[in-house]
């Protein structure tokens, strides 16, 4: 350790990338203390049901966050260690060997985030100081304090969305719900399986969808009222969202008699050529806009993913293992499209985009403002920087070009999108560098230096825009 | 009102986006007194003919500014006090309560050094100080010193140029040059509607075009001397500049026989093919390239947009309403085609071209850098950041993408682009933005410390360049 | 000269890019002493066999520099004094005429550093120091230690790699190992000319290459036989590395057979079709990958050039005179396409992916950690910025969106791609920012300030990552 003068910020000390004392009273007095809203994120519903503890670091930390394990292998740590028969320690070493080679990555301030904010373990995560590390979480892990409850409340946490199947019976969010669970914990609705009808499972799915919606799916009108039933059952259950995952929208021209006699087929198990398949999977998301617009939900788009890229990993470990990345898809004119066609029927429901390449950007913000209608704050929304771009500079980024071509003033904020219970101290992270890109336009003289003003938009942000959106 | 410390600069005081002192010096003495050209923009000709004076801030504000209509339609602000039948200081106040949610956007900005500007006027507008802040624009309005003539003066204007239809009989143009206005007052040629054959109109547009220009349009040919008729009418009227407002430039091979195939076709009122259409445009397209060389003219382009996406907003506002946004169209290969299909024949105008999609600056950058051939100083022009871009982001992006890959010496700088009267501090804006750029690469020894030397870079980039660049 | 106050930094000083303390010593301390291994460039092999002295500076710098070139366009400077006949010391003083409208341009960092590094001129390059620099490098020039040895000797270079046709017999490779010269002076296998069968030498070049392997070349097999000996040839030589200079990679669905028939055809000297001509492209160059794979060479892409996009000067200077720019290809389903088949197979070598446009720079550092599978170090490489990009802003963007979502720890850094044996400085450039921008994440309390950790980084960077991963 060589220090190079004074002057040097600690790091991760409590004004963490606050860079002036503006920044700071926006932070500590105005953002700090607003409950948290999550919105969307994977939380799997069954481990909050059942209030779950933690085995140990590992089984909390690195089971199943890909964010990690692609790191790791980037490193030239093999696989063994990563997803394979490794013991908890040992992958939990090959973890901390790994941390000091992710500076300038966010999971190096993830990291240590979570372990200060979660365990109040202030060290840096190297080989020396892992097995200490690792100890000392675990230990705190056996206590009640650290059950998957107890973590959301230690986070302040309010409200928490997950995302189910339609086919989900919701058995969980009830079962939080009857034994009085206090943290609004909410489903939403994500029906990508009744959308992809080029998947080889889709036949089977369908029937599926049809028992548990109890109807018979024959033909695109009975598919709709399976949707329709399930939307209902939903709601019922406290949701107010929907949730897709493209790689666009589905916008082409289609006549409901196109969408009919692609899903004949499909579901006769015949293969459909890409005409008759966009028609279906345009007109499913039309009418499923519809429904959306009807029941009063948002609808939240996550577009531009490029997945499962390695085939051989694909078929070692599955989806969602690390292998996926920012694809270059044309994202204008599908958008333009699919909401001018709801819109122009007066049925296009509160929409989120969610933009996975970051080049566009300025797309996003400006196609928002094409259907702000004046009927309410914010309709339209840019979602918040996602997934790859959930970092420093990708939140900047989303919240720059935001501000230059919408309104900042009206964005309903943060969510985790994460499948893991420790990941609520990025809220905190997106909340200072929110603070801290208002601290410098202030310190700049870009803004008027009113903290009171400016400290009740960061608020409205934080919390109260989507308390307001979604009428949690 | 909570103020934060002390070295906070003052919002938009004298020395506003100048960060150091060598900053402040390049704006103070090299560029706040240069004249302004400002060689694009959309003022109403018969405004200025008539040396108009405006009823209310309303009036000359709101009216027609379709950046502000799009905030208060993001806030929640009903139609009928955008576009509605809501009285003009009904409307303003919903202005001011819009105002402090535009924090961070361009709208904060201009909105108060439009204020200061013009009318002197230094609070902050809000709901408080919505109603005296229009008493003493409207009392300040309805002196002569607020005529148009005189808000053009008052900004040390040398020149504008608005933009006209081919047919447009240049009566305002030449009525102000008639009464003796100082004032370079001169048009450009804007002809879309000769080009875009698919529009419904376009049948009863060329008909109307042969009449003006004294010409039977019946074929290509006599298209192509219409077109040239007004043209040389243009350039006797002080015409210098044609422009042309396309999602991506037509570049397809084509003959003259499919041309005039397509022209035909269209003009007996059939539909056309993509192809037919494509051809056409791309043909007309060349012509007039070739026709603004012979004249010495320069072409603009201005590339990108994706415009009237709410169906519904354009059954009830029409165009230009503020539901356009940014396209993600490819430009590079239709660029170096058309491009370079003039270049080869000796035939390319000198062309600036302005880019929607940030994510294209740097294509934009490279590609003028291909047809400067050692003619002309700066003979290919990447035009300045426009429309969602025209902010301090977009502009660095511009400037930053500009040096970078081309001289930003050779740049002809700023441009309104405006509908408005007020909009002349957009100007100042980009100016001191600009000597901030290379103020700070100085303070950081990214430049040799040499003031007058890049003071005089500078001058040509506010006013030197485009002069010779124009020949005005 | 108007000097305006204090605390400005010194022009490339001692400390120029290094804006803090931390900075200043992560350079001088731990970048700066490495050795260079530049990896990729376009250095003559038979200058440095022969071991060649330069007649004079424009010899050096500005013979064959189409970043020069480009400028001086630009700024109006005829083609006379660029390529023309003018005189060394006439084409030198228009060279110095354009220096100072460079401002901002790396052009003119590059210009100073080099004239700095070599030549000990600390002069500004201006028309009044033209005379006196060209004089005063001249003269050094006409010294023995200003070979093209003793320039990469001075550099301390520790490996070169040249970019070489299949058909090179790499004689000057040869040379140099004969007669001693200690610095690693190795080929690379650039096959574009065997892959671009449309060209119109397609057909002649593939008779020399069978020639030259010695094998005669009928169909796709004893095409791919030539390779494969030319492979060896350049292995036993020294080669680790290939090269590809494509707009996209090709990655079409194809058979043997479709190759074979295409090729076939081709050798008969008939037309293809665009699908034809992909097909044999899509089979060529992944036969190529996995002969690299089979090698364990690395194989390098440089992606989305638009090249000669000037007609008129193609006819008059031929490639590579400063008519290209940068495209606005699709790159991500390709590449995943190209590299999934090959990893599927467990046949994709290390790879380097460059990119020409920064938009799709997140693409590139997300596409890499789709096969990073855990074998080694970095296997999959975001190649440093390129060409146009090869400056401040386009290296922090590059380096960024690599720390971002990647390991910038595993990154092997910078090379000159360059034509010129003055280019070497751009490893200073490159380390100085790179040093800087940790630095300021020190300074700023992103990451911990531990200088001897991150300088063991920026020594893997720097050097020791590059040295590993190609096993020089």
């Amino acid at each position: 350790m060589h220090a190079t003068g004074i002057n040097i910020k600690p790091f991760l000390d409590e004004n963490f990338l606050l860079e002036n004392r503006t920044a700071e009273a926006l932070y500590h007095e105005y953002a700090k203390a607003q409950p948290i809203i999550d919105y969307h994120n994977h939380l799997p519903p069954d481990e909050i049901a059942n209030d779950k503890c933690f085995s140990d670091l590992t089984d909390i930390w690195l089971k199943g966050d890909h964010y990690k394990w692609r790191a790791m292998r980037t490193l030239g740590v093999p696989e063994r260690f990563i997803t394979g028969p490794a013991g908890a320690l040992e992958k939990f070493r090959k973890w901390a060997e790994t941390v000091p080679f992710t500076a300038r990555n966010p999971l190096f301030h993830w990291t240590h985030l979570e372990l200060q904010r979660y365990f109040g373990a202030t060290e840096l995560l190297t080989p020396a100081t892992a097995d200490g590390i690792y100890e000392q979480c675990t230990a705190l892990l056996h206590t009640p304090e650290y059950s998957t409850r107890n973590l959301l409340r230690k986070m302040n946490v309010a409200v928490v969305c997950s995302t189910d199947d339609p086919i989900d019976n919701l058995e969980y969010h009830q079962q939080a719900k009857a034994d009085g669970f206090e943290i609004q914990f909410r489903p939403a609705f994500r029906p990508d399986k009744a959308i992809l009808i080029e998947k080889e499972d889709f036949p089977g799915y369908i029937r599926k969808l049809g028992q548990t919606a109890g109807v018979e799916i024959i033909d695109f009108d009975t598919l709709l009222q399976a949707l329709k039933n399930r939307i209902d059952f939903f709601d019922e259950n406290g949701c107010r969202l929907s949730d897709h995952g493209l790689e666009q929208v589905y916008a082409a021209s289609f006549t409901r008699q196109q969408a009919e006699s692609a899903l004949k087929k499909r579901l006769s198990r015949q293969q459909l050529s890409p005409e008759e398949s966009l028609a279906f999977k345009s007109a499913i998301l039309y009418e499923l806009g519809c429904m959306y617009a009807e029941k009063g939900w948002i609808q939240q788009f996550h577009l531009g993913a490029l997945r499962n890229n390695s085939v051989r990993m694909m078929r070692q470990l599955g989806p969602d293992t690390g292998f996926d990345s920012i694809g270059d898809f044309s994202q204008a004119n599908t958008l333009a499209r699919f909401l001018g066609h709801l819109d122009s029927e007066n049925k296009l429901a509160k929409t989120i985009l969610y933009n996975l390449n970051p080049r566009d950007n300025e797309v996003m913000a400006t196609m928002i403002g094409n259907f702000n209608d004046g009927s309410v704050k914010g309709k339209m929304q840019f979602g918040s920087a996602w997934w790859f771009l959930d970092q420093k500079d990708g939140m900047e980024k989303q919240l720059n070009a935001l501000s230059n071509m919408g309104l900042l003033s009206c964005f309903i904020g943060m969510l985790t999108d994460s499948r893991s219970f420790l990941s609520f101290p990025r809220h905190e992270y997106f909340r200072r560098i929110l603070c801290n890109l208002i601290g410098r336009d202030v310190h700049n003289g870009e803004l008027p230096n009113d903290v009171e003003w400016l400290g009740g938009i960061i608020q409205d942000i934080c919390y109260r825009n989507a308390k307001d959106y979604f009428g949690f």
